[in-house]
C-alpha cells in the first residue's frame, strides 16, 4: 500500500476531462503535488495510506478555475467612477488615477487584494497585464497561486517604463528572473493594436517564438477599434496582427466582440485562443462575443473577469453564469454553451490558452493537484439535481471552501492560508482614503 | 420625546426617493410598522426614545426589494432539465413534471423554499403566478412577507382548475378570502396571449376595473409569439390586448423582449408597466428587453427573477447586476441604467407596477417599514467608493443580513425568524428524491 500526502473524498467530482462527467462519491489521491488517483471513495482506502485525509461530504471537487485575463492591481479601483460613458470613464477617472497613484506599492496592495478575492472565489490561476508586473509576480509567488504575467508593452510612457523598448527590456528581465519558478509564466502583453506600433509588434513576434512565450493582446474589443484600424491600416486589427507574424498557437486574443468569417478563419488557421470577458464587455457596452460561433469553428475560448474596475468583482463563477446565459441569448439557442462546456471554459480551455494544459485544467492522474471544493448544501443550492448546473446557474462563488495549488492548500474552510486577509484590508483602506480624497 | 418601537442606525442609507441619494451615518425611526423619521444618527437620540435600538455600522439600509414576477413554487424544479432547447425543456421536463407532481403540497413546499431564499437575498415583496395560489398565499401569510398573487387563468385544464371559468371563479374566491389582509394583494394572471382566448380576456377586463385589481400577463416574450399572433389575429399581442380592453395603469406586462415604436406608444398611452426578467430571457434565449428605450419613453420598468427553473436562483441583487450590465450593452452606452436607476427598478418601480407605491418602495416618512440591511465590510466589497455601485455591481445577495416588513423582522443577522429553514430543507429533500426518481 502506497503512502501518500493527501486523500480528499467528496460527494461529487467533476474532472472536466473526460467531458460531461460527474462522479458521485469519489476521492482524489495526491502525492508530491500531483494527482495519483481518482477513484470511487470506497476503493481509495485499500490502495493508499494517506498522511492526511479530508472528507468533504457536502461538496463538489473540480479543477481550480483559471482567470485568463485581468489587470489585477486595479482592484483598488473597484467601483471608481462607474456608470460613465467609456471615454469619460477612462479620461476623467481611470487614467488620471493611474498616472497619479500607480506605483510599486499600489500594485503590491492591489495584487494582494485581487489574489485573495480570486482564491476565495475558486481561481487557482490567473493571467495579469499591468504596470510593475514584478510586484504582481512577487505577490503571486508569496501567495503560492499559479499565474501568467503578461508584461505590458505600449508606445507611451507610464510610471513603470518610458517607451516600447524599455517595456520590453524590463519584461525580458522579469522573464529571466522567473525562469525557474514553475508556478509563474512570464509572457508578452502588447496592450492593443491601437497602442502598439507595427515596429514593436514585429520585434515581439520573433522574441515570443524564440522564448516559447505566450502573447496576450486586447483585440477587437469594440466596433470603434475595427473602424479606426480600417482607416489607419486598411485592414481589421486581426489581419494586421497576422501580417506582422503575431498570430500563433501561443496567442491569446482578449475580448473579440467583433468577429466576421475572415476573423474566424484567421483564428483557426493560426491556432489562436480567445479570452472571453463577458461582464466587462457588457459593462463598458463594448459588444457581444459570439462564443458558440467561435467554439463551433474549433476556436479554443477561455474566460476572464478583466479588471475589477470594469466588472466589479473577480468572481469567476459569476462570470461563468453571465457567460452561459449570454451565449444562449446571443446564439438564440437555449441549449448553447451548456453547464459542462461553461465549466470547461474556466478550466481546460483556460489551461490551453495559457499553454499549461499538460499540467492543469482537469483532474487527471499525473496532473498537478490544482483543485477547489465548493459546498452546495445550503438553501440556495436546494434541490440539486445536477452538480454542473448548480455550479454555473446558481451563484456559488462565495461557497468555495477549499483550494489547493500543486497539492498545497491556499484556503481551508474559507480561511486563507497564504494571505493575511485582515492585513490586506487595512492596506486597502489606506489606499481607498488616498484615492477618494483626491477624486 | 416620543417613545417608538425601533431605531436602526446604519453607515449608509439609500432611500431611493429622492433619487440618487446616499445618506451617510443616518438612522431610521420606526413605530407601529411605519417609518416616522429618517435623520442623521447624531440627531435621532434627542428626538426618540426607542424600545429597541440597532446599530448596523458596516451596513447599507435600503427599501426591501420587490421581485415583480415569478412562479415561486417552481423552486422545486431548480436546475431540472437545464440546457435543453426551449420546446424540449417545456415538453419533456417542465410540463410532464407539473402534470404529474404539482398539487397542494408541492406548491406549499416550493413556496416555502422560494420565500426563504427571497428573504435571504433581500426581497420583502414578490409577485407570483402559479397553480394552487391559495397555498402560496397561505405560506406568504405565515412568513409575513408582502406579496401580490396573480391567480393564473388559462384555457386548458390543470390540477388546480378545469377551464378559464373555473380559474376565474377560484381566483375570485381567493380575492375575497384575502380582502382584509394588508400584505397580500390578489390580482388577475391571464397567462399569455397564446394561452388565453379573446372571450376570457374580455371577461377579465371589466372585472379587474371593478375590483381595482391588477393584471399580470406574460407578453412579447419571444419573436415567435409575435409571429404567431400576426398569423392568428392579424396584429401584435399588445395591440390585441389593447383592443380587448386589457391595457390599463393596472396592467403589468412581463418580459417585453420584442418592442417596436407602436408598442411603446401603446404602453405609454395606457400607462402600463413592464416587468423585465433579464436572466430568464437570456437563459431561455428569448431575446433582449430594450430597457432604456422603454424608460426613456416614460414606461415604468420593474424587475423579476421569473421562476427558479429558468434562472436558477431568486437572488434579485444578482438580477439587478445582470440587468444593469445587459442594459448598457443593449443600449450601446456604458452610462445606461446606472446603479441608482437599477436599484429603483427593484424598489419604487416595482411598487408602482404592483400599485403599492403609496405604502412601500422607498424609505420615506409615512411609508411602511419594509427595509433591508446589507453588510458591505468583507474583502469583496473593499474598497467601497460608492454604496449604490457596491449593491449593483458586486454580488451581495448573500450579504443581506436583516429584513423587516411593516417593521416586523423577518431576518436578523441572516437568521430567518418567520420560517424554519431546516424543516424546509428536509421537505425539499423529500420532493427532490420524488422528482429525481421519476425523471
Amino acid at each position: 500500500m502506497q503512502t501518500i500526502d493527501l486523500v480528499i473524498e467528496a460527494n461529487w467530482v467533476i474532472p472536466v476531462v473526460p467531458a460531461n462527467t460527474v462522479l458521485k462519491d469519489h476521492a482524489i489521491a495526491i502525492n508530491q503535488g500531483k494527482i495519483v488517483a481518482l477513484t470511487p471513495s470506497a476503493e481509495i482506502n485499500s490502495r493508499f495510506q494517506a498522511k492526511q485525509r479530508l472528507l468533504l461530504d457536502k461538496h463538489i471537487l473540480m479543477p481550480g478555475l483559471i482567470n485568463a485575463h485581468g489587470h489585477i492591481a486595479m482592484s483598488l479601483l473597484r467601483g471608481y467612477g462607474d456608470d460613465l460613458p467609456l471615454q469619460r470613464w477612462l479620461e476623467e477617472c481611470i487614467w488620471p488615477a493611474e498616472t497619479k497613484y500607480v506605483d510599486e506599492q499600489f500594485v503590491e496592495v492591489g495584487a494582494e487584494l485581487a489574489i485573495a478575492e480570486m482564491i476565495r472565489s475558486g481561481a487557482t490561476c490567473f493571467s495579469d497585464m499591468y504596470f510593475f508586473p514584478n510586484q504582481t509576480a512577487k505577490v503571486a509567488r508569496q501567495s503560492q497561486i499559479r499565474c501568467q504575467i503578461a508584461f505590458p508593452v505600449l508606445e507611451f510612457p507610464s510610471s513603470w517604463a518610458a517607451d516600447a523598448d524599455s517595456y520590453i527590456s524590463k519584461g525580458l528581465a522579469l522573464y529571466d528572473d522567473y525562469r525557474a519558478q514553475p508556478l509563474i509564466n512570464i509572457c508578452f502583453g502588447p496592450h492593443a493594436p491601437y497602442t502598439v506600433s507595427d515596429k514593436t509588434f514585429k520585434r515581439i513576434a520573433p522574441l515570443a517564438i524564440e522564448l516559447q512565450a505566450g502573447i496576450q493582446v486586447h483585440l477587437h474589443e469594440t466596433a470603434n477599434e475595427i473602424n479606426q484600424s480600417m482607416k489607419d491600416y486598411g485592414c481589421r486589427p486581426l489581419q494586421r496582427l497576422a501580417n506582422l507574424g503575431i498570430l500563433t498557437p501561443q496567442t491569446q486574443c482578449v475580448h473579440m466582440t467583433q468577429v466576421n468569417h475572415e476573423d474566424i478563419d484567421l483564428l483557426t488557421d493560426n491556432g489562436c485562443h480567445v479570452v472571453h470577458c463577458p461582464e466587462s464587455n457588457l459593462k463598458l457596452a463594448s459588444g457581444f462575443c459570439p462564443v458558440t460561433k467561435l467554439t463551433d469553428a474549433g476556436v479554443n475560448v477561455a474566460i476572464g473577469t478583466d479588471s475589477c474596475a470594469s466588472n466589479n468583482n473577480l468572481d469567476l463563477f459569476g462570470e461563468l453564469h453571465t457567460a452561459s446565459l449570454l451565449a444562449k441569448a446571443v446564439a438564440e439557442d437555449a441549449a448553447a454553451l451548456n453547464s459542462h462546456q461553461t465549466l470547461a471554459m474556466a478550466t481546460i480551455n483556460g489551461a490551453r490558452a495559457l499553454n499549461i494544459d499538460e499540467q492543469v485544467g482537469s483532474l487527471e492522474v499525473g496532473k498537478a493537484a490544482d483543485i477547489i471544493a465548493i459546498a452546495v448544501d445550503d438553501l440556495e443550492q436546494t434541490p440539486l439535481y445536477d452538480p454542473a448546473s448548480a455550479l454555473v446557474y446558481t451563484h456559488n462563488g462565495h461557497r468555495v471552501t477549499h483550494s489547493w495549488v500543486q497539492g498545497k492548500p491556499l484556503m481551508s474552510d474559507r480561511q486563507l492560508l497564504t494571505i493575511n486577509k485582515e492585513e490586506i484590508m487595512l492596506k486597502v483602506d489606506f489606499w481607498q482614503k488616498k484615492l477618494r480624497n483626491k477624486k
